[in-house]
């Protein structure tokens, strides 16, 4: 992927950004070599902290062609954490699970102090945390918790000119709960947070937001459900008094194709599976995950930790690149505001 | 777009298409001119019937600049049924509810008696039936019960060399009560149907069916919904059972990228908005709806009336030409089985 968004603002204070290399025994680390290979190039205005144990993170870069020694200095740090027992690529460990947690609480603390600009998550097995008998449900869900925010928006984005942005009313339910998890209030709020932090933290000065019905052809005027009138609609109603450009509730398979799509800066879909598969078509595996509403920035890959692919190099860089390029804008974008 | 299904089998008998014009204050009597104006580039082997008000179809080929006599005797014929009132683009009039009712009528009983093989139907408008006080619910349904068909699938599809199709476990409900509408049976049933139908009548001697998750991530082994465990796993293992190569199931997000889809001839997802939005973002307005577990023949533009629309010229014919390039591939697979 070309990164798009992040040409330089020569003379802003560079951005630092923090990037976690999640579960050891995944391509975390040597995805972090990879997509910082080429941050000369990609981001000259950003400063990188990566975070893992030093040798795990010389060692996979090794494994797929990278000297990590030359990438430290270019405006690059590793700051050492150590791992609880050695990581072989594959080889899941629970001794491992608060070493990963350890390295995202270094990146939160130090966003909400102030010292980083954003964070960059690569994959972390849950497992490995549990079986470690620490509780952990999700990066989202952890953020949320570390930073005392009681309502997050899960987005996902593409790059480019016009990326495809999907973010999402609902994220981890059955699907038989969704429908009684909706309400006017939920909607609202999510709607003012996308609103929020699209201005703030995406620099688009009047972002239009277009909504996705929860039931087939967006319910058929009551016909085929009755979420689109009692709760989206009264939703949207209220949002737009609040001065948020959002409409709708449009048919999801109508809205999703790309003559409607360019009049979008956000979609919201009312459910994981609803507003997912089209931006993974769409994204080729460069999708991102950025979660809105918390007082830092941080961005994600879409991807899991592909164990099988671990320590192979045939793992692909895209969405970590996609992550940080945008994890990089959203910086600038937040101090200018 | 460009027919890539049917390069003529010379030395066989014509495929003989039957095109219900539809709501006559809709787009399906210009497109239908516009679809077959090239219909002798296209289907050389094809001979169609058009059924639909004579004057009306002359009318509506004028205003898009094609004269209709013209086209006929090139083996495109017109059989004409009466409108019950002069209908103009964009009034909808249930005078004509019956009309719409009896080209379909027509086209099942002449499909029923073996004197058309395949039928393409243009888009209707369902109040217009209804307010002339016949209950109907849609093609599909009607269809169905016309030709004594317990269960049907509805099955969207892009055309070209490895064309996506997407066939759907449940179709028309609403949300919150799509769980409890999946079961075992029927699903190997719907798996039954999608493979008979592959083979005999797309030409595809060993299908491969991937099968969507209901939940997201496909239930992440049960923490995020049962149905996969408790329904469509067993559905998959008994299909498997009969020599049917069904797959899954797979989170949706994942199933629906492109490298994965490659691998299938159709994708089964388990509701409307899980499958449809892909597919129509994938196929840019040329998609077309196909009734499979019929007795007949049966493909259908993915499109509505477009009211707004008619009488305009204004409205894209990809979808129909692309629903009768079906029909006419179909016939000839289904001749040849």
């Amino acid at each position: 992927m070309t990164p798009a968004t992040s040409s330089s603002a020569p003379h802003s204070a560079p951005s630092r950004i923090v990037i976690t290399t999640g579960e050891p025994a995944g391509v975390g680390p040597e995805l972090t070599a990879q997509a910082l290979a080429a941050a000369g190039a990609h981001w000259p205005d950003a400063h990188f902290t990566v975070l893992g144990d030093a040798a795990l993170l010389t060692e996979r870069a090794q494994a797929v062609g990278i000297d990590w020694s030359a990438l430290q200095g270019r405006r690059i740090d590793v700051l050492h954490h150590p791992l609880g027992a050695p990581s072989r690529p594959g080889k899941l460990d629970a001794a491992n699970g608060r070493y990963v947690l350890a390295l995202l609480d270094t990146a939160i603390d130090g966003a909400l102090a102030g010292r980083f600009d954003a964070i960059v998550t690569a994959p972390l097995q849950k497992s490995t945390i549990n079986d470690a008998g620490v509780p952990f449900t999700g990066h989202t869900e952890y953020l949320a918790e570390r930073t005392q925010t009681p309502h997050v928006v899960m987005m996902l984005a593409g790059t480019g000119q016009r990326p495809l942005r999907v973010a999402l009313a609902t994220t981890h339910l059955p699907l038989k709960d969704v429908a009684a998890a909706l309400s006017v209030a939920g909607i609202v709020d999510t709607l003012r947070i996308i609103d929020h932090d699209l201005r703030h933290h995406f620099g688009l000065p009047a972002p239009r937001i277009l909504v996705t019905g929860l039931n087939p052809h967006a319910g058929e005027n009551g016909y085929l459900g009755h979420e689109e009138i009692d709760v989206i609609a009264p939703a949207l109603k209220r949002a737009n008094a609040m001065g948020i450009d959002a409409r709708g509730p449009y048919p999801a398979d109508t809205l999703f194709q790309p003559r409607y799509l360019t009049e979008a800066d956000c979609v919201l879909a009312m459910f994981h599976d609803q507003g997912l598969p089209v931006l993974k078509y769409a994204t080729f595996g460069e999708g991102i995950n950025v979660t809105l509403g918390l007082p830092i920035i941080r961005t994600s890959v879409d991807h899991g930790t592909a164990l099988d692919l671990a320590g192979t190099g045939r793992a692909d860089a895209g969405s970590l690149i996609a992550a940080i390029d945008t994890a990089v804008s959203m910086a600038r974008h937040r101090r200018a505001a």
